[in-house]
């Protein structure tokens, strides 16, 4: 089943065996994928469902399987990214390779030296490049990806008695983010979801790195080099994908 | 010393107490960061060796001090990209985001499914971006980029006999890279360079994933998503550096 097409669709499209089109996906499977009549596809709600379906143009899919197994790719333990917004275009790259590295949830964060304030628009543009990097990725669930909020909104709802709570520092001597989520010998392993927070170009202020750690949050290194706004929480997400995933097989 | 603009230079730019500019140089300091005389920075040639310098408009720059100690960011074992390339623009990314992780060669592959034949002005082109992301990344060396190679070229030099070789597949049923890079008790570490090799969009053929294991290389998951040509590199990067650097102090 890997190799079909997907097409994440809403559960309000679904109308007795058949599925009906939003104007953008006739779009999408005509004029981009040029699929013809009779042509399969998985179609996903991004909540876990999934049907083979074979399309009719000009408007609809016949559903030929309910419950479709797929190859589970969602990380063990739901992974939130409260990423520190950078200026420019940078959201599109972090919110595509965020969804392929399988965050649960993509949160933008207002931080102190946070320059960009993003229209409903961006908002938008967001949540497609997402929906558009799971079905790339053959994600069952597509990231939700929430309204910006302050620091220390965010620290109110995640903190370390709601999850793992860790938040990267560049240029401190602080300890690796690996050395963190490898297992202690003998501790029984958590089964908390786990925040990762990652700051802005200028990185975070001290004053918002002290209430970090008074929420409970471990503050960690991703390595002796600068990364980018963009390439660190990539970083971030790889290592944390790896230590919850290494000791399990692939597939 | 860390907070100071970066240059790379050529040693045979040095004349005596002073460091000639090129015109591009010029450029770049005059225009761009739009420095101002007796403005200083780190002139780094790249190898390891960094001086502190005063510039002097308009194409010079004079030698304060020597020998420069700086914070050390190179990974504890040299790290080889083999990359086969992917179609379009997305080498760039590759190559910034590798060398923001910290590879130190960087070897662009002709895969049987590369589509790409890159002229000498792209290699340059991926040169100029390796040295800015090693400026920004404050990293002492700038990665060298090979000359695009067939894979079974490539296979004569980077095998088990001259480093820890790994070849990640995505969609097989392999073994977890993290899994593998980290130490099994009771062993001696490895010692050696560690080459990564990356397949393009279709990923490897057969052929090509027989020929790395007849070279002794090490078959690898990424995890359990389908990861873009362009994510792949940074994800393995991540996790390779993370495995290296994890058990040491972060700067």
């Amino acid at each position: 089943m890997s190799q079909f097409q997907r097409l994440t669709i809403a559960p309000d499209q679904i109308s007795g065996s058949y599925i009906r089109l939003t104007p953008e996906q006739q779009h999408y499977l005509w004029r981009v994928l040029r699929l013809q009549a009779g042509d399969r596809l998985l179609a996903m709600d991004g909540l876990g469902q999934c049907w083979l379906v074979a399309v009719e143009p000009p408007d609809q899919m016949q559903i030929l399987e309910e419950q479709i197994p797929i190859a589970p790719t969602e990380l063990p333990r739901p992974v939130v990214l409260l990423i520190a917004m950078p200026k420019g275009q940078g959201m599109d790259d972090i919110v595509r390779q965020a969804t392929e590295l399988g965050a649960a949830q993509i949160m933008p964060i207002l931080s102190d030296r946070t320059l960009l304030n993003p229209s409903p628009q961006k908002l938008d543009r967001w949540r497609r490049i997402a929906q558009e990097a799971a079905e790339q990725s053959e994600r069952q669930f597509v990231p939700t990806i929430g309204e910006p909020q302050s620091w220390s909104d965010a620290l109110t709802v995640w903190n370390a008695e709601t999850c793992d709570a860790y938040l990267c520092e560049a240029r401190g001597d602080r300890p690796h983010l690996l050395q963190k989520l490898l297992p202690t010998r003998g501790a029984s392993p958590s089964t908390k979801p786990v925040a990762i927070a990652i700051g802005p170009e200028g990185g975070w202020t001290d004053a918002e790195i002290d209430g970090a750690i008074a929420a409970g949050y471990r503050v960690v290194s991703l390595g002796r080099r600068v990364l980018r706004a963009i390439t660190a929480p990539a970083a971030a997400l790889s290592i944390l994908a790896a230590a919850l995933e290494q000791d399990m097989p692939s597939s």
